[in-house]
């Protein structure tokens, strides 16, 4: 089977799903009888561009890393904006990693609507969208037979929707909770050996974990539209991210991070849902957890989310310091499901 | 779709599995469109049974706890032996639960083989045959085109092989480690507080953890077992459990393991494999490890498995405090895979 892939985005994590889907041209033939074919790309800062055959992606995102435009790339036509490109690239698999926007999920969800309304099959690793709008996408998806998937919005590739969705069947999940922010981990593990707050986040951000307003990892924003997601999707919740009980982590300071760390009880921003009916009620806000517990021996970038279900009880997935390069593998389980759930409809 | 059920053993988990479908029948069938039928029950010592109809399942269970025959149920056939059970019963899914042997995994093996070879679906929670004849079961399933499902031989019914295999897809598995017996960590937990091996012994009893010779337990073999079945299933090893590098608990002291616990470096019965060209090596052992740590963080009867992959990094699975409702969820769990596997063969 042939797919044509186009990105919306290609930024750091689409750069390095796209190095690995072509370090794995033959593998992915070979073990999946899977062909790529790139046909478009739409970028926020170096243009637009179709083609009628395969643009390079190793050119393209030299061309990004340059600060070239993708125009110069051989074989493609200009298209003026990331919406004209939707409409006119006909791809099988559009992959969405456009910059989170934390107050709707735009222009991520409308690229996302509009794609599968064309009968695309979609794959993000944006959670603004899927915080946001995540019952009308998923029903569109459903109406136009098209996949959508998104386990890169939630611990990077580490499978969370994927694992109860196809290794937990008849469970129900009946509530959540874990360490699902890498930047405000890892500030207060830095706060526990004695540096600063922001000494902590311009670490941070030269490790490029912080997103590009740190505000919303410390405020505890980025943690609870990971659990609106969770919740939505693992519990069947309808919420938003102004439904939480949020609470962050800048009124800590590291005399009181330390003294809990050195008590045995260290401070973690946790998010926790428990369901309630159809619903599920989120509370996300900094708590002392016991070092020696799932919770507590989370370190640096690493996350950790306790899944508690009826039949199956209590189940912990914990993903070790992870990257960009776990986050671009998420976009690669997400087209394999695509590939296996396209050809399971024919 | 109806599917014909036939138990191989029916002791703890089997009734445990029994009664999670009995309560669930409506579901399976609105949720999966599964109709389930039990035509065929052998056990040890309780008789074996035929039947044209429905055997009911809780009044075999019940049958079971009293001590009684199952050859007074109504509308069965007796059978004299589990052989002669598999040969006549015609079922879609075979569930075998019979108790472990430690030497060559007989006659699990044999029963599996011949009902895989009689094109039956083979559903096991025995680690027995899949440490020792793996690649034979798995390849006349195959030639059958039958499925072979053994989630629960691991780490009860948390998914470890569902996982690899379905949700971290192009990823190969370089190494793993893990605490995988919880007899040795609940001893191990028990010394820590100063209680002698042989109390903690008698608890792990008192609890049912321990396996009916907890010499199997102590000295490593069952973690070795399960590292043999983890390595040949997700590494492509063709390995036996005398192949591991085995050392168990049982020349520990309580004061060793007091002292390391003390200094934030508590023993754990470790499970290691490294994968070299097409095999790995497995290492069994006690090891000092960080208490907030994934590995020691480990109480009670929960096991942890650290699984590294080339794509995905490392990934860690964590089941707590699992008992036998884990194991026969297990069973469930590869039920609805086998159905699903049997719809997309059709």
């Amino acid at each position: 089977m042939e797919l044509r892939l186009a990105f919306i985005g290609l930024g750091n994590v689409a750069r390095a799903f796209a190095r690995m889907i072509d370090d794995r041209r033959d593998q992915l033939s070979d073990g999946y009888g899977l062909k790529l074919r790139t046909t478009a790309i739409a970028t926020g800062s170096h243009g637009c561009v179709l083609s009628d055959g395969d643009i390079d992606l190793r050119a393209a995102a030299a061309c990004v890393e340059r600060g070239e435009p993708l125009t110069g790339l051989p074989g493609v036509a200009a298209i003026s904006d990331t919406s004209g490109l939707i409409d006119r690239c006909e791809a099988d698999v559009v992959f969405e990693t456009t910059p989170l926007n934390p107050t709707d999920g735009e222009p991520a969800a409308t690229y996302i609507l509009n794609a599968l309304g064309r009968g695309m099959n979609v794959v993000t690793a944006n959670k603004g969208p899927v915080a946001f709008a995540y019952r009308r996408l998923k029903a569109l998806a459903e109406r136009k037979r098209v996949s959508f998937r998104f386990e890169g919005t939630v611990m990077d590739g580490a499978p969370v929707f994927n694992l109860v969705e196809y290794c937990l069947p008849v469970a129900r999940v009946i509530r959540f909770s874990g360490v699902l922010n890498s930047t405000t981990n890892l500030i207060l593990a830095g706060m526990e050996s004695g540096r600063t707050f922001d000494e902590c986040l311009d670490e941070a951000r030269r490790l490029g974990i912080a997103e590009t307003n740190a505000d919303y990892d410390i405020d505890g924003w980025d943690a609870a539209a990971k659990a609106i997601v969770l919740a939505n999707v693992l519990m069947g919740a309808d919420l938003r991210p102004n439904d939480v009980d949020r609470a962050g982590i800048r009124d800590l300071d590291s005399r009181e991070t330390q003294a809990a760390a050195a008590a045995g009880r260290p401070l973690r921003l946790i998010a926790r849902a428990e369901g309630s009916g159809d619903g599920a009620k989120i509370v996300v806000g900094p708590e002392r957890v016991a070092a020696a517990s799932p919770l507590g021996s989370v370190r640096g970038t690493s996350n950790v989310l306790i899944i508690e279900t009826d039949l199956m009880g209590e189940l912990v997935i914990f993903e070790t310091n992870p990257g960009i390069e776990q986050t671009a593998y998420a976009l690669l389980s997400d087209l394999i499901r695509v590939h296996e759930e396209a050809k399971s409809r024919r």
